[in-house]
């Protein structure tokens, strides 16, 4: 069973968590004189639009005309009833998803790629630099780019590049230029903070070109929420009123955010990010100021983080490979709202062919983090014989992935790690 | 702009084009005897009640129930408006694109497997054997065969083999089991002919096998009108009556069949079919009875072919490497019903480019074609100075082979082939 929506049925306002927040945020301080960073500090980086979306307390925020005509090309997404995997577990739960997957890009980054580029081109800028975990951010800025004519040059995480030719060649197909992070050091697998560094050097260091962030930042995962917001009026379809869970991967929070802080309000939804045992911010990290970088070039963010030098293993879920969580998230964790819980790689590709084998669909391995939290908690329904609704997002399609995919089925995956 | 359909208006029954053909059809003959096959003949490698399908003048065939379940997990698929295509070409047509790619194998391919698996499965069938090109019809058949618990033995031509690693892993995510052909030659690229022969020598040696085939038969093409049917409906919700012309790449002819098919009752549509110039069935080959394979196994068909030992070379569009073509559209061809085309890769990954930078999306090779012959027709209305209604097959998505858009990009693609 699958429900969608007409394009005319895209959010025309993103959803704004900040008022409603258990615990109030602190402010991003600068780099250098631990103050709270002003507009200013951040306008070498970031249009003005997006920098005050950054700091609003606005409860809405509209979303512009031009980014709708582009989000319309594939939004909104289905939300779909994944009965043939209820089925298999015999669970007496009901599990929906999100389907993300379905944008040209083949995931949820699209979502604020599309507005980000809109608001720098808006602004003058012709040229925007990023960096990217498994290509799933990079691949759409390089599409938003495309869109609305401006130039991309995205700094992968060499670990990735290696990984995952094809990614490279998807960003190039949209014009994009891509190189390997760290730039300055060939021998390094790299990681997200270090593509940061790169990526915000460059910007830093042309008039003509802005940054562009995938995740983290409030105005990332204000972009993200139509995800929540879709989902809600399509469970409403499907004659369900709040779901008892809303599951979703987490890396830097802005696939768990856009499907989780719409529900914020509702005190009856719990929220559950998953994350990688090899990167376990939120379960293992500590809450404090840190940088969002390897080379401290950013403000120091309030957030989970396993310090801005940890550099992770060279798991196949390269977008949830961040040693920090977005403050927003890192909010709702700390105060007890959300919850979190870490999985190895092997838990995460055993539910990632569950999945393809009854619902057909090949998973992201960032993705199938989340399938494995709603598998478990589709089973503990079934233990406690209870008929809970369960929503996760299906956040990205795996097949650019397929290399760790031939690895998990020919046994040489670390299923530890 | 998008339209789209609700799951239960997926069409409940296939229209047969038969009763509505200007020219009547041949039969296939024995290879052996060269009399028309009965039913008895087809037994070893088909269910009953394809074979049915296969000689039916019925107008319209019921789709069952357990068949619409599974459609329903991405059918409808959405009609869009190429309106940035349309603007970058400077054309007065309106161009839209029926888009198959969403499908879990991410092709129209699963419009038929599913059916060819319920029906096997049905008449009590445990495996099935077949050939794939670039594995766009081997993807369709094993994920069909995963949610139908049959086994899936892929016979896959060499050539896409070498090229295209992740569409084995591809299939084998879903279950299924993959072998390179021809199976008894290693130095050959092998074509869909001799994966042909392969996939039918081991459906007739096995009781418990059945051979499906991905395209050419008339039950195929019968399953494949799911798209035209849509296509037609959707086309109303925006507006239009009747497009001027109908736009479909062509193999072996499913594709194109299933998107025009509909349309042969409305003589004021033109239908086009666009074939690589490096295997140009239609537009250069002869009507005569032909075998389907490489080795003589299957029955005579009545259709146009470049003779059944015809070895394309290693072109990238590997699902239209096929020597003959689908008695159906060879039929519609011959009789002055329906036009051919025909290009070189070079103009066909040109005109992929431009679509993949202006609607977001990144279309398969065997798509490409499609998508060349659409800009070329609005090309043309914009030269007439006519407001054209142009419609074509969106079968299926790229992103299994980047590797040839790596080569196109990189100048290591030949043009002219």
């Amino acid at each position: 069973m699958r429900w969608t929506l007409p394009p005319d049925q895209v959010p025309e306002a993103w959803f704004n968590v900040v008022p409603h927040l258990p615990a109030s945020m602190e402010p991003p301080l600068h780099p250098a004189t631990r103050q709270p960073v002003t507009p200013d500090d951040l306008a070498p980086l970031f249009p003005m639009a997006l920098i005050e979306q950054e700091v609003t307390t606005a409860p809405w925020v509209d979303v512009p005309g031009e980014v709708l005509d582009v989000l319309r090309l594939w939004r909104p997404t289905p939300l779909v009833r994944a009965t043939r995997l209820e089925k298999a577990l015999g669970t007496p739960a009901r599990i929906y998803y999100k389907d993300e997957s379905v944008s040209p890009a083949g995931s949820h980054k699209p979502n604020t790629a599309v507005p980000q580029a809109f608001y720098n081109k808006a602004e003058g800028i012709s040229r925007l630099s990023t960096e990217t975990g498994a290509g799933q951010w990079g691949s759409a800025l390089a599409f938003a780019s495309a869109l609305f004519g401006l130039e991309c040059m995205v700094y992968m995480v060499r670990a990735s590049f290696d990984q995952k030719p094809y990614r490279r060649v998807m960003m190039e197909t949209w014009g994009g230029q891509v190189v390997p992070s760290p730039v300055d050091d060939s021998a390094s697998p790299g990681s997200l903070g270090s593509a940061i560094s790169d990526a915000v050097r460059d910007a830093a260091g042309r008039d003509d070109t802005h940054y562009a962030l995938g995740s983290v930042l409030n105005h990332v995962l204000l972009h993200q929420t139509v995800i929540g917001l879709e989902a809600k009026r399509q469970l409403e379809m499907a004659g369900e009123s709040l779901p008892d869970v809303v599951v979703g991967s987490c890396g830097g929070g802005s696939n768990f955010g856009g499907i989780a802080l719409p529900f914020v309000p509702d005190p009856s939804v719990r929220l559950l990010a998953a994350e990688p045992m090899s990167c376990p911010t939120l379960t293992a990290g500590t809450f404090e100021y840190d940088f969002g970088d390897t080379a401290g070039l950013t403000p120091l963010l309030p957030m989970y983080t396993l310090g801005h030098d940890f550099m992770p293993p060279s798991i196949h879920a390269g977008g949830l490979r961040y040693h920090g969580d977005a403050p927003l998230v890192s909010n709702l964790v700390k105060s007890g709202r959300a919850e979190a819980v870490a999985y190895p790689q092997g838990k995460v590709f055993e539910a990632a062919i569950t999945f393809a084998r009854t619902q057909g669909s090949i998973p992201a391995p960032e993705t199938s983090h989340a399938i494995r939290a709603a598998i478990d908690e589709a089973l503990a329904a079934k233990e406690d014989g209870e008929q809970r609704c369960i929503l996760f997002s299906y956040s990205g399609h795996g097949l650019l992935d397929l290399s760790a995919y031939d690895d998990y089925l020919h046994g040489r995956l670390v299923l530890e790690a």
